[in-house]
């Protein structure tokens, strides 16, 4: 299997959250481990809603740990604010796959933060596979898709 | 096995940290579960120093998941305070142990907070199961005593 | 100001989240400090539900510090699970208010933790503070009302 | 001012700290939020061994946000893993800064993670300032200096 690039419209889904407090630092915004946070979430989400929840692929001995991440901070989000994560999958390659991320306020559309990260595809000993046929399927449904 | 009350002087054991700028949050204090982290790491340090690691007891299928958590907050700590965490052993039940906990900032020797949690020791399904007795001969163990 | 019990109708709301992958630790399980993060963002709902945010009360000088936290862990919550956390307001004190929660799993409505937290009321410089009348209305009131 | 690279010797620090239970996740290992935290914390030594306190410059109305973050995953860190993170000033800026890090396992020496992070200079307000001579001076001390 080669590198697919995933259709835009059925990668996207964005899901809603609020700033903790428990998420706040000392400069009163969002610690910026916070973010990594909302977009792990926001993947989780983007995956349930394609059919693929972690306990039935961990179930086959597959597990999705993230062996890359890269974030940019455009605007602080603070206290209580609402936030749109918008995760979309950018690319599946044979045994990893990335989500791209867009982190906006909803209240004003201000840009918090972009990101992205690899995830690897591994079995229960940490070792690479492959994604079979019906994952890289799952991958393509478009949200609210059964896998 | 019945209630046995550990000896003070053996039980106890202190660990110095500091308060992390990711464990702070916008009142500018170090927020009220890093305390319980802090708890939590002195415990395991309060094992260490006695010759039980988690990977051994683990090993047995033994774990020790907090059952009750009690925490009385004095005065706050703020990012970059050294503190003394001090974890003691406060009973030993047939199937669950208690510690007692106090955190005491190392400037002025102020404390911060008391707390307790009690541990249930269960196996690998989450079942009750009790101490062996050389499990609980290793709770009496002093620090720098092996298993 | 004497000590007023709330009433029961409405001083409870309901908040539902969800175990995030980041919450959980090796045993497989919810952390312990996560049941604490859930009762804090629902005591937050609480308070917006009832027209009080952290912003309006911070702007006059107005914080609720943690100085008393109970839990009892009876089940443990897992990735990915529903909770419903309810927090009920318990206590009004003179400069202090308490609050109760109940994490329960949506899934077979199985009672996952209790717990209790003290809030202290205090100023800027963090000295104890009456609650005004305004702030004892404000407690009072039912879901949906505004300050 | 113009691009600053800074000397490797007197730009390293090496800070040791233990896998919290509390920074695990269900896959068993430190969770990738966690390395974050690690950089962090070493960060923040290696300007204290240089005489720079956040309190010193935050009283100075200077600020280091994080505004970019990439990390690497290497091999997995586990629960209670002695961990060596080493940080190392690697750019300044005029307004500001880049470290990169490395995550060492201490037993066996395995890479667990690189990574590094650019931290912009702001003012109490989040505008951009330059770093002042005195610390940019600062940022170049050798380990145990006093800025």
């Amino acid at each position: 299997m080669g590198r697919i690039e995933s259709p835009t419209a059925a990668a996207r889904s964005v899901v809603r959250m609020r700033v903790r407090f428990a998420e706040t630092d000392l400069m009163g915004i969002a610690h910026h481990t916070s973010y990594v946070v909302y977009m792990e979430a926001a993947r989780i989400e983007w995956l349930r809603r394609r059919g693929v929840t972690y306990a039935a692929w961990a179930g086959r001995g597959v597990h999705l740990p993230v062996i890359e991440l890269r974030v940019t901070y455009r605007s602080p989000a603070r206290f209580d604010d609402e936030l749109d994560v918008e995760a979309s999958l950018a690319e599946v390659r044979t045994a990893s796959v990335r989500f791209d991320y867009r982190i906006v306020r909803v209240d004003g559309a201000v840009l918090c933060a972009e990101g992205s990260t690899r995830l690897a595809c591994v079995d229960d000993r940490g070792g690479l596979r492959r994604f079979s046929p019906d994952m890289v399927e799952a991958l393509a449904n478009a949200e609210g898709a059964a896998s």
